[in-house]
Order: C-alpha cells, then structure tokens, then sequence
C-alpha cells in the first residue's frame, strides 16, 4: 500500500478554464479511487488532435473547467474496491475506449467499442457516481475521456488501463494510448479479408496518419501515398515511407480525380486521419471501383454529415471507420507495446517534440502550428 | 450454321416509344451479329424494377425509342466473327453485366464490373460500333444495357451471354439474369467474412429482397426480418422464411430506432432492395455497431446522395455495395442454375404471374401496383 492511498492527492494538473484559452497549471485535489477505480501517476503524457478539438470546442460540445490529456503512461498508485488486475505499482497506459470484458462488443471478436466504457466525449465525470474525481477548493473540474492526463495523477476506470511490459520506456509508449494504435489498426483493419493490397493512401500525415503509413510499411505496401494541405507534413513523412504527395491546394479538381489518375482508376485502401469532412469523402471516393476499401479515423465536427452517391457504393466499394484501431485495449495493447520492444514497430520518429509540463502550451502550440506529431510531456517537469 | 445466319430477321419486340407509355409490339430488324457478338432468340424474359425506373425515366436519363428487358433466357440463333465460347443452339441466359475476362476486374477475384461490359445504363447502342442492331423502317430503336431482351431476337456482346446447362427449363431460370442473383449474392458478399450473422434484415421485399432472404435461409441465419412500405409483400415474404415485418408507414419515429429496439441495438446483417435512398441510409444505420454490415443492392435515383453522420461509419458499420451480387456472370452464372437443378435454390415461388408476350404491359402492371415478385412473359405467345 502506498502512504497515500486512501487519502486526497494534492498534486498539479493543467486546468482548461476556458475553450481556446491557455491551460492553466493549478493545484488540483485528485480523490482516492473508487469501486472498480485506479488512481494512476502520470509520468508521460502528449498531444493528440482530440485534445485540441475538445479544448477549442469550435465542432464539439464545450465542457469546462475541464483536465485533458489522453495519451500516457503511468504507475497505479493505488486501485478501488473491486480490483483485481492491477496493484500499486504496475506499469500502465489508460486508454480512452476500454474494455469491460463482460458485454456483447467486448465478447465479440469484431467490437472493441464497449457498452459500459466507449469513448464518450461529452461525459465529464466517472461513471459509477456521476461525478468528478478533481477539485480545487471543492468545486469540481471535468474529467475528458475517462482518462484527463494533463495531472500528476488522474482516477480511471480499471476498464480503462492497460497492464505493459514494466521494461518498456514510458516516455515512448505513452503515445500508444491513442493516435498510433489508432491509425496502426486501421490499415490491418482496412486491409483485413481483402485481396489486392498494393496501393495504400493516407489523408492527414499526423501521427495517427503516419502510424497508418508504419503499418502498411510493415504490411508490406507497394506504394504508399500521403495527402495533406500542409505542406510542411511531407517533411516528417519521408521518414514513413510515403513515397508519393498530393496536396489537394494545388490542383484544381477534386483530390480523388487526381489521385485516380496517378493509380489508374483509384487506391486500393485509403485511410483517413483528418477528421476533416470534406477529405472522408475524397477518402471513401478515391478507392478503386470493384474492390477498394476507405476506412475512416479522424474524429468529425459535431454536425458533420458524410455524402456521397450511391453508386459509389453499387460499384463495389467498401466504407468503415474504427476506433482505437480495433484493438481491444486491454487484451491488445501489451502486444503492440511488445512490437516496440521488439523493434518491430519504431516510435521514436513519431516524437518530434519534448517539453516540462509547466511549459504545455507549448505543446498545444506546436500541435496547432502543424510542426509536430508527438510531443511528449515530462510530467516532473 | 441456322438459315437465318449473316441475315437481318424481322422478328416482333414491345418498343418504348415514350417514357412512361405503353410498350407497343412492333415489327423490328435485327441486323445481324458483329464480331465478338452473339444473336439469341430469346424464349422467356421477365420485368425487373431497372425497366420500369428507365421506362418511366423519371430519376433517370431518358433515351427512347427503346426495346427494355434484361431477365431473359433464350437459345444462341447466330454468332459473329471470333465467337469461340458459344455456337447456336447453345442455351444461355444473357446479363446485363458482363465479363470480357481480359480485364483488371476479370482478373481480380473480388471484383465482377468489367471494364469493357459493365453495366452502363445511359447506352443504347453496341460498343464495338456505337449502333444499334434493331431498326424499324431503317430508324435506329434503342438497346438497354446490352440485352433488350424485350424482343424476339436481340443481339449481344459475347461478354454478357452465359451459357447454362440444356437440360434447365428455361420459363424458371430466366429470371437468374439479375434480380434473384443479385440479392442472393448480396447475402453471401454481405456475410463473407465477418463472424456474427445471425439476424438478417432486408429493406424491399420485392424479388430481389426475397432473394436476398432465400440467400439467408440456405446460409442458416436465425432470425430473418423484412421491411417495406407496402404491405402486400408480407404474404409473399412469408414464403421465404422472413418471420417478422415492419412497415416504416406503421411508427412516428425512424425505422432505425423501431429495428434497434427490436433487436438489441441493430441487426447484424442488413441489405437494402428498393432503390430508395432513404431506405438506403436506414439500412446502414439500423445495423449494430461494432460489427454490423450493410449492403446496398437497389439502383438510385440519377441525383440521390447517401448521407450519413461519420460517427455512424467510426462506430464500426461496414457499408458496401454490389452490382449483380458479385457474381461474375459467365463464370458463376452456371453454378447458380445447377443450384435450382439440385433442389438447393427455389425459383417457382418468385414467379407470381404469367402472360404471353402480347399483353407484355400487364407484366409491366403487376410490377408497378406491386403485385407481382416476378411475371414470366412467354415470348411464343
Ligand atoms: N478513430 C480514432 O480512434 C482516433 C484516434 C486518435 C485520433 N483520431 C483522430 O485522427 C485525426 C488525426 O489525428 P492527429 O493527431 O494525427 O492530428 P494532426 O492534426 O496531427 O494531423 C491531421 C493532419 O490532417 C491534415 N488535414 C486536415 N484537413 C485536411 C484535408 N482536408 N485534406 C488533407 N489533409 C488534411 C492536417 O494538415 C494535419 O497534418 C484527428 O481527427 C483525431 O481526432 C482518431
Ligand atoms: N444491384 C443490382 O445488381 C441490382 C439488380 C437487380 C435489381 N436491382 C435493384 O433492386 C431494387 C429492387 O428490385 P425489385 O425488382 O425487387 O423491385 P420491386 O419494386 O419488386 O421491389 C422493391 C420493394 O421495395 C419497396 N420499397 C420502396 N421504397 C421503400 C422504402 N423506403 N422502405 C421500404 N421498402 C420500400 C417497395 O414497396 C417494393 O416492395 C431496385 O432498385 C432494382 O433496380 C439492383
Ligand atoms: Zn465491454
Ligand atoms: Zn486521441
Ligand atoms: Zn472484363
Ligand atoms: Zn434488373
């Protein structure tokens, strides 16, 4: 047992007080954990772009004051009633969608959006009670996610962490909790029970972008194909094995036209890692007829509505999105943080940034200027 | 060689000459076949909803005069210069959708649209010459995605001519040359695959939807559900194994949430057979997440757009499409009429009337009151 278990954590956090507004590091009061809770002790965390939609609030529902940070690594500092899997101690990545292993998706081999604890981005608070584990003279601040890892320690739903190899450097794993898992998963997804795999293109060359790019040089893709607006994006993606670049600024007709005429009719799979509406639909349409595969992962605006005709569906191609890249967390995560290990999977160059968390504007900043893909947070920063 | 070969036949066919007015049997010559053609006279055809959509070409491009009718089943009258495959007598059934075999859609296992002989629904004519092989008093008569089979004699490509076994009564397996292959291959492209499979749903219970629940039956699904705005289609449902019914017109609020309060969240299989784009975004968005698939089958209006909010997709639906239910004519074709040889596959109770080829425009009838499944026209008659 550790000497604060039980107890009322003092600690800092970096509060969003307002949408858009520089995050404030304060003194916060992080509760014990309860039933089926962890309290964990954040010592990596990073930027991902969901951080920056929820905290502009522009597409979103704004909640505030709110803790973000979904992207971490950590040690549970001590665990609720109810707790079996993990012990102060153990080394963790939390995860915004968990794993409660007891409903239908988690028992099924296809889902991994559980019933009890799928992303749910406008809840604020835990779900056994309804309500907030931080406070700062009482009154309380917002969770994000399930996981709000912008704190020196954060509560989580057990549901919520996953267990890893205790070797393994928090500073480099941490950025699996999200974005790299997510595009990762979504090219074997895409490429999942599919035949011609040669083609593969990616809208948004971020880090969930260019982990869908890792993965399909792991795959063994012939041709690998970015789009992004930002210019400034196919610098890094050299380093992925993007090959090819389009950039949908300079061409007059629509990106999919374009590509189809560099690919002979389309891409075999296409992912999409923007969250932009307009490029789901290039996405989706610049597969090629009679087989291609779009699969989408970037998180739309609230309002957002995909269009397209129907015969671009008649013509044999197939349209999904995922979430996590289909990974069951808990079952799934130790295994990618394995890859790592076993330097199957490279995470370094997703790292392009490194700041104290008293300096985490700045890497808000660098998120928001396009110039970085992972910059890790030092939490004893 | 038959005595008719290299010369023009003057044979009876039901000409459109309008949209939306009745068909008149006319005298018609039909020139003979070119190279890479082939000449059929047709015994038995039959009305598929396509007809009527491009008859009454109110969603779609109109192009009259025209000779309609693409379920057919006939016998090879002549063949032109490098036809290998096929020599007259040979029983066949041809298909609207072709398979040249040469091209990168013929050679992919996953795909069946055919470069050379896909589907197009604005041609009238033969693609090796741009004319047409029907004339009355020298005036060109349009074809319809290369079979009008709405006449005694029609010629054709090579491509869209499969040849069946002799001993097949043709007045049954004529209606395999789309509606009934294109809705049982839905199911099986549908559920190919994927895990779960045990409710299927079906929006359109004309031919094709039922097809699509016969698909169902043979494949073992365990609860088989039908929708559509008619309540006529019932009765013949129930012959097909669909256990439960729902009329959209019957509920105040979404179609969607009645089939996911029925089913637990959403079906796991659903294929739309209307041709409705509303039906079409209900049958993506009443499958289940996490796994569920949807499959589109019914041909849109010219300017109908799919929409759908992205989350919809993000929550792990699969939304495809197929065109003559995967199938690729020539070479599965034959098998499928082995399968009502063997028993294995009903074709009588999809055939709900019968005329002679004179009263063509009572076929035309019992589909638009939503009569029939399908009408046999008997081309002797
Ligand atoms: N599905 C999931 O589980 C999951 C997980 C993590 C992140 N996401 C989402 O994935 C997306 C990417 O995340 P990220 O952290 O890599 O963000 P990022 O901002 O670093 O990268 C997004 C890239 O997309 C580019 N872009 C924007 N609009 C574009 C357009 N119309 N065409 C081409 N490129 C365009 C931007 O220039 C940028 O380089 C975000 O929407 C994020 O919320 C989803
Ligand atoms: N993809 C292909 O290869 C292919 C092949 C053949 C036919 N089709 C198309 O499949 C569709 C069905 O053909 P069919 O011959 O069975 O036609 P049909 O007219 O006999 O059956 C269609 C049924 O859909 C019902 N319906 C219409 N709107 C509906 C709605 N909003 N909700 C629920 N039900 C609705 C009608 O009442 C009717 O019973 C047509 O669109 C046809 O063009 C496609
Ligand atoms: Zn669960
Ligand atoms: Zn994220
Ligand atoms: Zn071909
Ligand atoms: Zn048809």
């Amino acid at each position: 047992m550790s000497s604060t278990a039980g107890q009322v954590i003092r600690c800092r956090a970096a509060v969003a007080w307002e949408a858009g507004k520089a995050l404030v590091i304060e003194e916060v009061d992080v509760a014990p954990p309860q039933a089926m809770e962890v309290r964990l002790k954040i010592l990596y965390t990073s930027v991902c772009r969901s951080d920056i939609y929820f905290w502009e609030a522009k597409g979103q529902i704004p909640l505030f004051p709110r803790i973000f940070g979904h992207e971490a690594a950590g040690i549970v500092e001590s665990v609720g009633d109810g707790v079996t899997d993990l012990k102060p101690g153990d080394h963790v990545i939390p995860v915004p969608s968990g794993e409660c292993k007891e409903c239908i998706h988690c028992k099924s081999k296809e889902s991994n959006i559980c019933d009890l604890l799928r992303v749910n981005l406008g809840r604020g608070v835990m779900i056994s009670d309804g309500q907030s584990r931080f406070s700062i003279n009482g009154k309380p601040i917002y969770h994000f996610v399930g996981t709000s890892t912008y704190s020196e320690y954060t509560v989580v739903h057990v549901g919520c962490v996953a267990k890893i190899n205790p070797l393994a450097p928090l500073d480099k794993v941490c950025i699996l909790g999200c974005g790299i898992s997510s595009g990762l998963g979504a090219v074997f997804e895409c490429s999942k029970n599919h035949q011609r795999d040669h083609q593969l293109l990616f809208f948004g060359l971020g880090a969930v972008g260019l982990a869908a790019a890792e993965g399909a040089r792991i795959s063994g893709a012939s041709r690998i194909i970015g789009v992004d607006v930002n210019p400034k994006k196919f610098d890094h993606a050299k380093n992925f094995g993007v090959s090819e670049f389009v950039n949908p600024k300079d061409h007059d007709k629509p990106v999919q036209e374009v590509i189809a005429e560099m690919t002979g009719g389309g891409v075999d799979r296409s992912i999409e890692c923007t969250g932009d509406v307009d490029a789901m639909i290039s996405a989706f349409e610049c597969v090629h007829d009679g087989w291609g595969v779009a699969v989408l992962v970037g998180v739309p605006h609230k309002d957002a509505v995909f269009k397209t005709h129907p015969m671009n569906l008649l013509h044999q191609r197939t349209l999904k999105g995922t979430l996590f890249g289909n990974y069951k967390p808990r079952t799934d995560l130790p295994a990618i943080v394995e890859k790592y290990m076993n330097k199957e999977l490279v995470l370094e160059k997703f790292i392009t940034h490194e700041v104290p968390f008293a300096e985490i504007n700045k890497a808000y900043e660098f998120m928001l200027n396009g110039d970085s893909l992972r910059c890790i947070i030092r939490m004893d920063g």
